[in-house]
């Protein structure tokens, strides 16, 4: 059945955002060789990214939310670059920047609000390796930013 | 001959530690169309992490110790992914994320205890790329976080 | 047509540096299944990196030239791995680390100097994925760090 991964978002009520564009000369994303490359996407809101620092001003809470919201713009990249998420065979990695303060070290329950919906939404197929590491700084002020590769059919 | 790096570990008095769970709602290893990509691997000792920072709490030589251990935990997760790591075509890539101080300059000598084992396990087959970077934190609170891709046969 | 990009590099006036040496046991690139994985670059001038750190000593016109010079790099380890650059198909990533003070928000103007200045070189070959972050220190001092993948016909 085709739009299998479709339904599961309509009855988990849930509508992918507008593709958010790059801020710079390069593109969101390259389906090449059976391997879909997603730039790094960040947790834009009605046109803005949450902002501020995990371990300062942003607590994991609010955080892991931050990071659903990544994971839908890698979705909604992934649509737009494959028409049909059924074709997705399996994500394989999932890179999470956390802005974070030098003392912060719950990076992976940040990263889980990506991880926990990827698996909600792609079933097995969202089971990806993934790394969860604390940067100085992000774009925009960013408070978290993930990139993926997905295999394709 | 199969298990030829397997004697090499039993010629060094090696033994890979029994593989880190992960920390959340992913997976340790996927391997897909000739490439194994694996997690970050924290330095984990007796199922704790090493912590502190590079340029302040920890010295060099300490954070390449800790590199060789999230090494062994790589090749661990290899192993489980593979059962026989002679299947390793080759280690495509280690991307070193070094919890370090602003001011810290030596990320190359952190991960050298991850690449120099690596070498001296796979041989050739462990020439990897590799980029090294400072983190401004990692989860736990580890010293330095490691992923791999490798190439299949 | 052989050396179309060779021609364009010479047309923009502009000349590959030689190779840097790996500054540890691993390689600069790895060319396995139509995928070439290049090492993260540092900006080396003169067989010197550029040092300093984007929201401090360095500023955002300065860090783009510096990762002009990554880029320069890279294409430069890719020639040495390839012998002729028209074999690129598609550069399928870079990954751009800045080094970068806490509160500093202007990574992808800092990256954009090497994107720019890829797709200026391989046109639209050059038209990458990516991420930006920040990085709390990066090797030698460097103001910036870029790896990159290419797909390879």
């Amino acid at each position: 059945m085709a739009g299998e991964i479709e339904a599961r978002l309509k009855a988990l009520d849930l509508t992918l955002p507008e593709v958010a564009s790059p801020l710079a000369n390069y593109v969101p994303f390259l389906h090449i060789n059976n391997q879909l490359f997603i730039s790094g996407q960040l947790p834009m809101r009605d046109g803005a990214a949450v902002t501020g620092k995990l371990g300062d001003t942003v607590s994991v809470e609010d955080g892991a939310k931050a990071a659903e919201l990544c994971l839908f713009n890698i979705l909604a990249q992934a649509k737009a670059a494959l028409r049909d998420l059924d074709r997705i065979e399996q994500c394989l990695q999932l890179t999470g920047y956390v802005n974070a303060a030098p003392d912060f070290t719950d990076h992976p329950k940040v990263i889980n609000g990506a991880s926990d919906l990827m698996v909600e939404i792609l079933g097995n197929k969202g089971r990806h390796t993934r790394a969860a590491v604390g940067c100085s700084s992000l774009p925009l002020g960013a408070c978290v930013e993930i990139g993926a590769i997905f295999a394709i059919e």
